[in-house]
């Protein structure tokens, strides 16, 4: 069993029950894990992705070994059939057999290029570890989604939800910089699978792949979106038409205190203040983020406990 | 219960003996941070603290997670109100809660620009985690200060005194580079809590902060100061009042086995050798510097166990 | 007792036949490293080494603690006597004696220069290390050796050796970059222990130093080299004449499927494909490569197995 896609959960309110079991008592399968090892292999940076991951796999009993594969080891090839007499010293073949020696479980970070559309949505980095890997691949953020990321969210959701059928809003905000939409495309794909009310709020150009938003409303118009949501799950990502480029930066779609209304404000985190949302918004008790962070553990230890059982 | 300064021990003595007696069984209270975490995150280099403060978390059962904050994670922003559209990705408010979320105790490293005197004595860095983190800060060496050097140093002295109220000198020494004053204040801030007769050698324009030297004698006059010396402890440090300069690398100053005569000479490490001190003082019986490194698990050790028993 | 080079295996067989042992039940001795500590001391990049040798720790019980010195620590100082004004603010002999305080056994990789044969030879790092550190050493790869690759090796063929005394070959094969002769050196050393038919392929000025390959045939056709192999070991490594010199990249050197017959192919990883040898050889049961990496644990496990049980 792999977790590498939103899709890989069968059945997500029995996940999102047997999660929030976990969290009560995160010690209960400590024996689970003994003496099998996770390797957890950082192409990109990480902090909550990094240290959560480690918490769960400590909490199953497991041993996690860390590397990050650019600095710590060697640059990995993923042609078919390359001549490698350029800057890559070891395949990706090579690379996922060998790694699948040492670890029971190998979670993986590749961020996409942001560049090349066709190659990042092929997965190539995930995909080709999945393939040549002998051991169970979890997706720590991948060029197209952060699985580890929506289930959390879902998790989260559904314990703050005051109402049976929610309506949850997720809204691009501007940033500085070129970002991916794997954090976006996984919240999507989530909450698909939730009893929710579901719209997308983002500006022209900035629609996700239409293949995964499927029938979700999109509105151009924030405040529209806004209009009665119980949570607004906050994100910028890059234009998916023009790919990986800023297309807008509207200081007007950042998140106030006063378009939130009584909505639960959420992210993923790292949040850059006073340009995604306001500190009004952060410092309050609107704000999810902080138990967002803390479920990524449960999230991640569900996950892993599930490998482990299956395996 | 933090402990960010030397002020944080409330009895010295009772601190070394407690050291002393988990050194002589550190095993002993091996059950104590069964299944708690430590994140030691370091913004800066470390060998010994690195090394020694994760032997201290294995000798207390505890699980030590290792995050390199600048290559592994994103660039924290610490202003208030900052529009984070710069270099920064995440604000401190959320890391330190974030982290929190998953370490049972958060260890921090961050030196000194030595180019803003005010904005290192504020500690921006150590005081912002202690402030938004929810689980206790140690001090892994801040800008001014690294206290669990000073409780290594005094647990030392404690070790080899041959008398009841030992001479112990701090004196500066040259270096090319220039050095925080981390080292020498937490040393005299531990000496001061002790029964020794302590006094502070170093060139004009070298004085430590006065208000952290306070009633202590200082010698402009190496030979002077160290007369009937029983300890030499040694360390460079750049000019405070002409802030984070190197005014003087008179290689007088550099300690000698003449000078050092039946003293012991002690050093936090790493250590210029020929440069700071001869290797003939190195190379003998008169160094302390390997057993302090030693020392440094203990001191850890103690922190953490006091930590651990009041959470 | 330290690991160093293959010389410190006493008995080859017994120790191929011990780590068959391990390889048959790796946590029978999951108590032996209870409580102890292996640090694992990086000046270069790894990931076999890296991964391998923390899971053979871990199968021993023990707790690893790696260390990228060059990123994490401080410059490192080798010479004996220097005034260290320059850019090492360590002395080997303060950080190998420091690093046993907190260590039971420590690990060290530290690659050649490739610049300065004699300073190379010398095995500056390494022997460094095995003076002033007071606890046992392991060589990870040095300059002139990969003792943990080479036991590793010798594991492999005995595990696939059809004949009594097979027919072993290691041939020299094309690559881009100057490379070390260590992994060469070491497979010299444990092919001479070992009862096999040992001999050398490689070009006119590619011979490995003469004081290891003694009497072991050297040929400089590889055609009559493999003839009747069972075992055909690969490996690049720059001129040793001409010292760390890329002399000859000629492509006819790599190994093919029709060159190797039914010989089995192996190879220490990373290898650059359709360089080193082509993918048909790498794709097929005709390579043990991945095998080779897995008894990389085991024979880590055995070295620390057997100097713990010494200590």
């Amino acid at each position: 069993m792999n977790y590498t896609s939103i899709h890989d959960i069968d059945n997500i309110s029995a996940w999102i029950e047997e999660a929030k079991t976990l969290k009560a008592n995160p010690l209960k399968h400590i024996q689970l894990g003994k003496n099998k090892v996770l390797g957890l292999l950082f192409f990109n940076s990480s902090l909550r992705t990094r240290l959560s991951t480690q918490k769960a796999a400590l909490n199953l009993g497991m041993n996690p070994i860390v590397m990050n594969v650019s600095g710590d080891a060697w640059g990995i090839e993923f042609g078919d059939g390359t001549v490698m007499n350029g800057t890559t010293a070891e395949h990706i073949k090579e690379a996922a057999a060998v790694v699948s020696q040492y670890c029971d479980i190998i979670a993986v970070r590749a961020f996409p290029s942001l560049i090349d559309k066709e190659k990042d949505e092929s997965e190539h980095v995930l995909k080709s570890f999945a393939k040549y890997a002998s051991v169970p691949i979890v997706n720590m953020e991948s060029a197209t989604g952060h699985p580890l990321q929506g289930l959390t969210d879902a998790i989260t959701i559904s314990e703050h939800a005051k109402v049976a059928k929610p309506k949850v809003v997720l809204s691009w905000a501007p940033h500085i910089k070129a970002l991916p939409h794997a954090v976006g495309n996984s919240f999507v794909q989530a909450m698909q699978k939730m009893d929710v009310e579901f719209v997308i709020a983002n500006p022209k150009g900035y629609n996700l792949n239409p293949e995964i938003t499927g029938d979700t409303p999109i509105y151009h118009n924030q405040e529209e979106a806004f209009k009665d949501a119980d949570f607004v799950y906050t994100k910028n990502w890059s234009s998916y038409e023009d790919y990986g480029k800023v297309v807008n930066t509207d200081p007007n779609w950042m998140i106030t205190k006063e378009k939130l209304g009584n909505a639960k404000f959420m992210h993923c985190l790292p949040v850059r203040r006073n340009v995604v949302v306001e500190d009004a918004v952060l410092d309050t008790d609107s704000s999810l983020v902080i138990e967002q962070a803390n479920n990524r553990t449960y999230a991640a230890q569900l996950v892993l406990k599930k490998i482990l059982e299956n395996a």
